[in-house]
């Protein structure tokens, strides 16, 4: 079969026989619900509901699992937000205990901008094998300490470089040679944080990401505030990309994340089943609906066309004009003036 | 700019003094919210609605308007559809009556196998200036008969290949060798009824169509059971073609359309203007949602994945067990044995 008639995932896959593959093995997907979705609650899930979480996710063979930040409670109070924005070792035993994991790995998430090397113990001593580092361009350094500090105790890392939509130029080009001769982090991603991007310019940046970090993995994840996480990671996978992120149904703050099933879906590979996925989603992720209204609202729309941070558009959808869309566009069209 | 840093609908765009565009002129984009929408509710829209849609879009400066179906009272009953599945001329002129088109032009659908030539009027006694006739690849004899009596009664016209993710071969081959050289409509539809198809499918179809037609643009309509009708469509539009199409907020049947709004910001010509898109979205198309839940749900993005109708996931939607994921899904991939 040639290139031109295979789809994305297949391309010119084989495995170590040379055997064409339907699926490429390569491509790592995170589930990153309870993480990036603890930004819609102040990551105050019950246990039940992480434990379950982490359950349908091992079922169904998905490579990392992501239960929340491993940030500072000298940066955020235990008292307002949940046990998932800190992740501590016992809370994590906790809903984890008695899961077969089955080969899915757990991760956390620090923010190199509000977490510290010292909140970390020694890998061995720790149920996480993973830890992931957001970042802005501008905090690099912060991020690379922190990217090391984990791979120095004996995790996998990865250094994910948020709000990329609004990065470009020298800056993001320093960064990742930074990152590539600094680290030894699995990969690096391309993080829409705002739901900005069209496929060319997911195409751009992970070419763009490939050229500087020549010994590590491209990462995507995308923000759906334009209806097109799901497909501007599929064209990340396209061009290369193998660490892919995906949430159950989507949930996340705005319009929400790349739905974890789509992805399954997409890939292929004979290894996941999807059969949990969707049961954990009608029984734990459905009825968080009532709380949290994710998924496409014409304010976030709005936002993503605009490159903007989506928390005007949140705080919009909050109140009690959530309909007046035209209000809206105009209050968030207004240019500052020169 | 070199193309690898332009946008895709700006790609190599230029006026006829040879300016760089940000926007590709050559693309119509055609608003079929009361149409496609009809599959939702019979086409039973009031005629508030219909007016208020119709002066929206023409103020937004899209290029077309499809206010429904021309289809036969012989196949459907008039006692149990609405007026938008016929469009008798005098329903049609009460609702545009009195509001400046502004350029955008008129148009309805007939369904090849559903619709026939003596329900049109020659066009300088219609308000109606496009014929668009939906065909599968089976009917498309019927579809040439239809687009021919439309284009000889003096309408623009297009053949809409609808669940073109089923097609493929020598047949589709064939059929789109007989449009080109029977008929001559403006342009041929790439129709993802299903909402199946993936980017690189979308790129080998529209150039497969780009091969047979010469002389005719490619348009593309795109569902959205697994949330990429908007991206397939930018994919189409990438790829050359230059029909596209978009409801207000999606309404659709199942999971929807291509969001008519997120096209607008993707397409960058400044004749557009989204406000009264906004508006008549808040005050039109919200409300219905008490009525048809149309959107990004479970069964039909099973559905879209396993390349089926929707007509098993809306009836799953429609019933008590609409949250049994596993159970619908166990179903629907029961094969029917050899």
């Amino acid at each position: 079969m040639t290139k031109e008639f295979a789809p994305a995932a297949a391309s010119c896959n084989s495995d170590e026989d040379g055997d064409i593959l339907m699926f490429r093995p390569e491509i790592k997907v995170v589930d990153c619900t309870i993480r990036d979705g603890g930004l819609t609650n102040d990551s105050h899930f019950t246990a039940k509901t992480v434990r379950a979480v982490y359950k349908a996710v091992c079922a169904a063979g998905v490579d990392y699992v992501e239960l929340g930040y491993r940030n500072s409670k000298e940066m955020f109070s235990p008292a307002e937000f949940g046990p998932w924005r800190f992740c501590d070792e016992d809370e994590l035993r906790k809903v984890i205990d008695g899961v077969d994991p089955d080969g899915t790995k757990l991760t956390v998430m620090q923010d190199a901008h509000k977490a510290v090397a010292e909140d970390v113990l020694p890998c061995d001593e720790s149920v996480v094998d993973m830890i992931r580092v957001a970042t802005y361009v501008k905090d690099v350094d912060k991020a690379i300490h922190l990217a090391n500090n984990a791979t120095d105790k004996g995790y996998e890392a990865t250094i994910n470089v948020m709000a990329i939509s609004k990065e470009g130029g020298p800056s993001l080009a320093e960064a990742l040679q930074q990152m590539e001769e600094e680290t030894s982090v699995k990969a690096v991603y391309v993080v829409d944080s705002f739901g900005a991007l069209y496929s060319e310019e997911i195409h751009f940046l992970v070419e763009t990401y490939q050229m500087f970090l020549k010994t590590k993995e491209v990462g995507i994840h995308c923000h759906n505030s334009q209806q097109l996480a799901f497909a501007n990671t599929i064209e990340g996978i396209v061009k290369g990309a193998n660490y892919v992120d995906g949430t159950l149904f989507g949930l996340g703050r705005g319009a929400g994340n790349c739905p974890l099933e789509l992805l399954l879906g997409f890939l292929k590979n004979p290894k996941f089943d999807i059969v949990p996925v969707l049961d954990v989603i009608a029984k734990e992720i459905i009825p968080l609906q009532k709380d949290v209204d994710w998924g496409y609202h014409i304010p976030f729309m709005l936002a993503g066309v605009l490159n903007q941070h989506p928390r005007e558009a949140i705080a919009c959808m909050m109140s009690d004009q959530k309909e007046d869309y035209v209000a809206f566009y105009k209050r968030i069209t207004e240019g500052p003036g020169e």
